[in-house]
């Protein structure tokens, strides 16, 4: 069903949240008409999703006539909180002591961990830190096309965490189920990444919007490589915010039909468009829409061009010896340096507006 | 990673199927290496794939000096169960009391069971069965573009259990997730669809393979609308065969880029490509690949020119009180008696060559 | 400018037909306000377009005014004449003895007539016509990707005459120039065909319809192969009318990207949906959109079930001998004799409706 | 015909140009085997390609035989003259005082002059000058997708030429045909642009190759809309190299399917690869890739990262009175000097490497 309409309304108190008592006094209003009440915590402010198909005028009513309710928000727009009018417009994002959107967010790593070599991993950890990343990225569990192939092993997270501890930097990876999610937030990893496939997996964006709900985790939303509307990538941050985690960003990473020459079709371009819609940051994977690393800080300059708010770069000390994508991918970590100095400087100009 | 290379190696046996010392003795052997065994039951035999990174030649040959192993087999494909050449080339796959390929196999039903109206669902049962039907669809859980729309519920089940009960045909759902799944599979669902958005949700494919090994469940798995490549869809297929149930059809249901017109790209083209490489069924799905009931006669016509074996089309007695696509998508029964009347007709062209 | 909007209207006499001094009348009228008129001329009657910028309504007042004029009929189309609500919409083209739209029109022959070998187009032309087909295809000029390559040869005209002569079909070439349209109407060519790289070429299509207005020849245009919108496709063709030959029959032949395995992406689908837009007929070309001999057939079932008039279709007595795409893609006389006998069977299915 | 193996060679004098008679002694010989000889003039030397379908080595030993010959360059390309490592790697395109590659050469102008309205067209001309632009670029001649729409007029072009007059900037325009050709090749038009829709109509190619011979006339070449190969790109070009005249610049300009939000599907990321295969300048049209003013600046931008030597961007003094393409699309002058001014800065850090 690819129905676009709204439903459903934001509920916004006078004060920046509700206590117990008057969160318990709006549930009771509505559990009388099968619908639910979903806190959607912001920095400065929480407000409240109403969930379900009734909306009664009456239940409306009574919610209003609670003095401590400022109003109700019906925006018209298929997502309420994504929205670029939405309550949460003036959201942001913090990871580590970086604050989303206020200077180039780089994230920056290997595709894959190799647990039987933790050393390049934390080497390389390390280089992107002295590069100017921001976070570190590194693939505990992988989507691969064949299921002989290395499908990753739980026991690298110990290692993702180790290049914390030692760089003081975030972490990211991508969990692909509910398994790998609860290991990861065990770990308590700062950036759980959802890969092309399952962009659109809304039974694991709903999982890890309620899961994550209320802490600061962050989450790299990729885009269907399938070249979807922008409407379906924004619809499917939603659900995850309406499971109650707000700090969503987007990545475009390439789509399909490929660009004979490059692994994906760069689509760095929709960013402005992105943009026009929701407030949400987007970080462009430049790494997988080219897929060669001689091509990257081509992309990455175009990507920053068009206005994205960061970057995920697959980075390795020494790409031949990398896994998965890194021997074609990754760039050394020299490169990295260059790339970042390009984007920042490209970054004044087009923040500048 | 997107890496076709295969690994691995299919051990079969003199006789259809090791005795269980015989599975011991082998699987002894092959811990040894890091690896694992996966019975993969066909309907005439079993064939045993050997799952892992190692390769070792001297546990080959340990177990090629089995007196009970007849020989392993090294496909050089990227797939080596769902294969064309592979040792399920015969592979049979029996749904209720159809066999699929032997003639027309066509799945019809509404896109969604309204758990208020149960009475539509099962007349629309009873009216798909008398023109023609082989088998039943009913969505009890659906995937929304909006976290607020309606997704579907568990108790929807019991009506489509109902349904085969007052029909006997076998019954076919979308699963999304591990609890959906369970929930299926405790009804006792005989087809379990996988939508487009988790055509290469890899850890579902999985799951579903290993909770269904050695039943006679069978899988119908859509294609990514992102128009990949077909080893891409064939591949998603080996995961659940390697999971242990080879009993899978192939569903083309269009891809986007849509057609200004259509809701999608009709793709029911690439059934002979797709024959070509696998002994799998393709069973195509016009309902959504054109998205309007005044095309899906044409399109379900178009896809037995290109060789399916079989449909899945929407339909509903009254679609205008259909929920979910019904009301644009599904047909009306007379109107899929017709269809089935000239599908048919073509399977007698197509099928004699 | 990719502007739809329409101008200009369309002049319909109470006769069939405005006598001489009517039209002179008329033409004087309007070339006070810079505009012209363009008759257009149907099997049955014929009418009038006003081309011009201007739109006085004064001009319109004085033409209705005329005691031999029915009315002014102003469709609100992107295309007046090619619109399947306009005047034109029970205009017949009539090929050879054949009318399309009243039984499969099948063309076929050689891609390319080698010079050096006529006699090998002479007996793909007999045999094409023993095999059922109604028109002879074979190409006297080829666009090629390469300068260096067989751009074909004048001469080659001769053979193609020769064709008609001895087997009495009407005969169908590709011309891409005005050089090669002279050549081709000398010879009293009964198709001109437009190929996908020149589909758009407005100046040629403008250049043919002013060439060919007020004659029998038919003009099969095909596609562009960028997946462009159905109007564009059909505005093209609205060139040619509005030159004055109405005898334009659209020709789906696939798209791009191709489909990893056939030549291009095909796109017979598109049939119902420009059918709805248009009365042209539509005649598909499987040889170029699937690409090989082994599929074709299976091709132009699927054609006939989307609702196609008629096929084009590359034939060679001896495909390996043929130059151009026959090698890979031309069917035998027999397998074109097979291929007509299932899409007549398909025909009487679809055309029932 | 898609064959893109390569036929014939490079002949290569030992001083920079054949005398009369050399010449003539070569032509004779080939003449004897059917082949024809065609001079590519470069600013430094002159080669001379061998066109036809034979290669008898008699002929070539005869011509390798003559003491003024140094060898024949038989590149194994699809294309001999476009080719990255042909003769003509180092060949440089003149335009007025620019050399092509040595700084970013920005073509700016109107979409479509307005013959009733010569002064906005002077007035921009005089802008773009002052903000930056190294040529201008008016439409005389404009494709239209209805027939019925206003289609240029032969008269602007002395808009155009006075507009040259009173800035001293070379001048650019698209030409449809062989008339158009002749217009503005006696007007002396400096850049000749083929449109995206006459992007593989070789007959115009080659005619504009033939005729623009020997002259330092540059064409604007832009890329078929149709996402097709990068290699059908250099092959049409290598029609007008072919045909004489070397000075071909390569327009990615978007591509369809577009992206929602944009009038193409923006591809100024191609221009890597591009460069990879052929010395020819790239110049990126991001005007019609995005279609709004809006996003103009940033695509600009990011074909510079991407390495593109120039852009040709819509620009018009008072958008609101531009006609055709303009008030969507052209910028204001200020603001193209901003544009002018960023994408100096990029070029900066992409040419450094």
């Amino acid at each position: 069903m690819d129905s676009n309409r709204t439903e459903g309304n934001m509920i916004i108190p006078k004060e920046p949240k509700l206590t117990e008592e008057q969160l318990k006094e709006i549930k009771d209003i509505v559990n009388e008409y099968n619908c639910k009440i979903q806190p959607i915590e912001g920095i400065h402010r929480t407000i409240y999703a109403l969930l379900g198909e009734e909306r009664e005028q009456v239940m409306i009513n009574r919610i209003l006539g609670l003095d401590y309710i400022d109003r109700f928000d019906a925006i018209d727009s298929p997502y309420k909180l994504m929205d670029i009018h939405s309550e949460l417009t003036h959201h942001q994002i913090k990871v580590g002591n970086s604050i989303v959107g206020t200077e180039p967010f780089i994230i920056a790593g290997q595709c894959t961990i190799d647990p039987n070599n933790p050393n390049y991993f934390l080497e390389t950890a390390h280089a992107v830190k002295e590069a100017g990343a921001k976070a570190i990225r590194g693939g505990v569990w992988k989507p691969r096309t064949m299921p002989y192939s290395y499908q990753g092993d739980d026991s690298a997270i110990k290692i993702l965490v180790e290049a914390r501890e030692q760089t003081g930097l975030p972490i990211d990876t991508e969990v692909m189920d509910e398994h790998q999610l609860e290991v990861a937030m065990d770990a308590k990893v700062d950036i759980l990444q959802i890969g092309t496939r399952n962009a659109l997996n809304y039974s694991l964006l709903k999982k890890i919007g309620e899961k994550t709900a209320g802490t600061q985790t962050a989450v790299l939303l990729k885009r269907s490589r399938a070249m979807g509307p922008i409407n379906e990538l924004i619809a499917a941050a939603e659900y995850i915010a309406a499971g109650g985690n707000p700090n969503v960003m987007l990545c475009p990473r390439g789509t399909i039909p490929q660009v004979d020459g490059y692994r994906n079709n760069p689509d760095e371009s929709i960013t402005p468009l992105v943009k026009e819609k929701t407030w949400a940051p987007v970080i462009v994977d430049p790494s997988h829409s080219v897929g060669r690393a001689k091509y990257v800080c081509a992309a990455s300059m175009a990507a920053m061009a068009y206005g994205a708010d960061g970057l995920i770069i697959e980075t390795h000390v020494d790409p031949k010896y990398g896994i998965g994508d890194d021997p074609k991918q990754a760039l050394k970590p020299d490169e990295l340096k260059t790339l970042i100095n390009n984007v920042n400087l490209i970054w004044g100009l087009t923040k500048k507006k």
